[in-house]
């Protein structure tokens, strides 16, 4: 076969090669708790260790992956590691990988119902799934006037529910005819908002200008009085206010926006109400935190959250929920005569493709899948108090510290120090965490001072983990 | 360890369970040449197959994989069939599972450099690789002003280069202003260009009615006179004409736009020339071929093909190439001080999350390490070379017949054919095949008649499957 049909070579050895795959990964994986977290290699360093022309004659797979550890394991940095506390956990669960194998084996194309049944319709269950679990009202529910898709990231998500809400506010005329025939439109988020959303209103057409950075309080939640402010002040300058975006947990400080109360507001306006809750939706999972997350849920027009951030979900997966599917549709839509199909036009089947920016689409609800049937939802409750209790005991070797201090309330499994001598010494300890080789931490600013963050959501953190990063921070 | 850690418990398995859903796959795999291709679920068949409530109690990967095989594998549609000819080819090739496992499991972030610099500098040389494989200019080397990207899809692309385009024309004006403050600004493509055009200038805030569907000529190739008319109208009615997109291999019959001419009339007014070849481009692998798809790739701003098309490598992996890279980064980078690093701000360094919509981003690289590597540019082209042959071997039974005849020239894998006796009779021919179960295939229209397009590239397909279908469609 492989003779006839050299491209095929792959095909007869799979089976094999997956096996040798499966040991390299199990060999790989130890590396999580060995290899220093951040990569050391300089810019250049992958680039110079790689052939720099194509090969042209093939390898077999063993040698392959003797070279992935020589020239690419050095460049890697272990977001596996259970030190991993920079930015946001993004880890990669095993069920959640079993998944991926084999939704990516499927091959299916799920862009509309007829190009894969299976791929749209557990989709459908899965994002149902999840509502049940995490509590999410009635008006995200399979079945009913919104429902459930599944996009890449939280930043395609927001851009998406951005581009429904600017074609509903004009009634079209922006998705025909353009913006240069509508009047100025704004956007509304706080100033500890994501930047997906003043890249989306980039992207949307609005312009970066047009994004209102809503001050926050003291505790980094959205002034909802500033917020109601700014939008009568655009008015009676003759803007056009059209979507808000609540945060669930800021990127720098875990912050929770009061969202019931701002939804009194958007809705006094016709504003269409976004949350973003990409890393803190997962302890919506958890009944101790679940009132928290969801609050203000059933008055939002479009809620998501990340499962490839705390949820352990390999990357990508990001859940978005709308009230109402009809404008996202309206905004998405584009059917050319070689997309038409029976069950399309009967109107009667979901085609996801009408939910986002892509046209083609990857099984990824399978990830989703095996995770919530193999691990369940009481294992990743559990996981997320863990790691909720892991801060909590964070927070009391800092609040019994006279080095440093908490510089925002703990939120969920986020903690945010500075140190008590100002940046110097918080950079002093950020740069001493990051050269240990165990851990990784990534920093912020909360009112004008340098803060470390320690996001605690590794899948193999412990107490010991914890303790020896305040080791580290004790000098 | 599972006692105490519940989420962990797919850790402890993970080796044996990657065997077992390599076993399911094995097996899986085989289905491809003996399930039906279209699935035969009606709407809901498989919402009605799963459980309607999240599962509390978990359970095995086996009982897990034994519930895909009875709920989920009946709505699959077998993509992966040797006799799949339906829109275009969407394959699962082996290598590339491979190198998709392995980059799943190594739960990169490559947002930054220096959040993977392995994921970024492996994507950077293959990109590279690729470019050298195909002949593509040296404007898109790696290493000078412009450079190589892996997008999700060819939406993808093109709405981040008509983004580029857009704020490019109006300085910065319409992202950082909004384009209301923009006078209106025009797109161009053919009457055959993908959806996808359509789309990305509806989300980008132009507005569908200033995308310009400029007319084809007879053989679907977009007509240059044409648009130079257009664009002229256009600038005389006080429009700007900021971007074209010319398409390398359209998704009805394979018409290739004379992309050299369409650049020197895109140079003339600085409009930003985007190519699309996300089905064709795979075919500049094959030397055969290499000229006819490159023509003009030297005049051109942005370059795209998708190798989760015709190459084989699963979903998603669509390839971009830009002359520069400046634009596109100034429409796409914003950077909060939570991303801020040193790295990053010395300029030394590609932060790919500045290349495309999304923030965060997958090892997507690694699928085309281990298809470039394990299989080889040579076989790739054979592959391409042999498909060309069954589309031609298939033109020829036509050219023979009575009662089939082609509706455009042949372009590549792909064979646009109607019955002589018109469009109810095509109609006949399309369910007779996808009644038969051995095959997939769809429509287009093409001078308003209805066409039975057979796009020939399944990673399986011989002769045989040809010559079957042929036989089916001879009654």
């Amino acid at each position: 076969m492989s003779t006839s049909r050299p491209w095929r070579a792959g095909a007869a050895s799979f089976g094999d090669d997956m096996r040798d795959v499966t040991r390299w990964l199990e060999r790989h994986r130890e590396g999580a708790h060995t290899q220093r977290v951040w990569s050391e290699c300089a810019p250049g360093d992958v680039l110079d260790a790689l052939p720099t022309t194509v090969p042209t004659a093939p390898v077999s797979v063993t040698t392959a992956l003797d070279d992935i550890d020589r020239w690419i394991v050095p460049g890697l940095v272990r977001w596996d590691a259970p030190g991993w506390f920079a930015w946001f956990p993004s880890n990669a669960q095993e069920h959640a990988l079993l998944g991926d194998v084999l939704g990516a084996a499927m091959a299916q194309q799920g862009m509309l119902w007829i190009s894969s049944p299976a791929c749209t319709e557990v989709e459908i269950r899965m994002l149902e799934w999840l509502r049940q679990a995490m509590g999410l009202p009635d008006r995200f529910a399979e079945g009913g006037p919104g429902g459930g898709v599944i996009q890449d990231t939280a930043s395609s998500a927001v851009l998406s529910c951005l581009v429904a809400a600017r074609d509903r506010a004009t009634d079209g005329l922006a998705r025909d005819q353009g913006l240069h025939a509508a009047g100025p439109l704004t956007v509304y988020a706080s100033d500890q908002t994501h930047s997906s959303v003043l890249k989306a209103a980039s992207i949307a057409g609005i312009g970066r200008a047009n994004v209102r950075a809503v001050q926050s309080t003291a505790d980094g939640a959205m002034d909802v009085a500033a917020l109601s402010d700014t939008i009568r002040a655009d008015i009676e300058s003759g803007c056009r206010p059209i979507f808000c975006c609540a945060t669930v947990g800021s990127t720098a400080s875990g912050a929770i926006d009061p969202v019931d109360t701002i939804a009194t507001v958007c809705d006094d306006h016709s504003i269409w109400l976004h949350v973003d809750a990409a890393w803190a939706g997962t302890a919506a999972l958890s009944a101790r935190w679940r009132d928290v997350i969801i609050a203000g849920a059933d008055l939002a027009d479009s809620w998501c959250f990340n499962p490839h951030k705390w949820m352990g979900v390999n990357f990508d997966c990001s859940c978005l929920w709308v009230a109402d599917r009809v404008p996202l549709i309206d905004a998405m839509s584009v059917t050319p005569e070689y997309l038409r199909n029976d069950p399309t036009d009967s109107g009667g089947v979901v085609d996801y493709r009408d939910w986002h920016v892509q046209l083609g689409r990857r099984f990824r609800a399978l990830k989703l899948w095996m995770v919530l049937r193999c691990t369940g939802t009481q294992a990743l409750a559990d996981m997320v108090d863990h790691h909720v209790a892991l801060a909590s005991h964070l927070a009391d070797e800092v609040n019994a510290s006279t080095t440093w201090t908490l510089a925002a309330p703990v939120s969920l499994g986020l903690v945010c120090i500075r140190h008590v001598d100002g940046d110097d010494a918080t950079q002093a300890g950020i740069n001493a965490v990051n050269a240990d080789g165990r851990f990784a931490v990534t920093h912020c600013k909360l009112h004008d001072q340098l803060v470390l963050r320690v996001a605690i959501g590794s899948l193999d953190v412990e107490r010991s983990h914890i303790d020896a990063l305040w080791g580290v921070l004790q000098g």
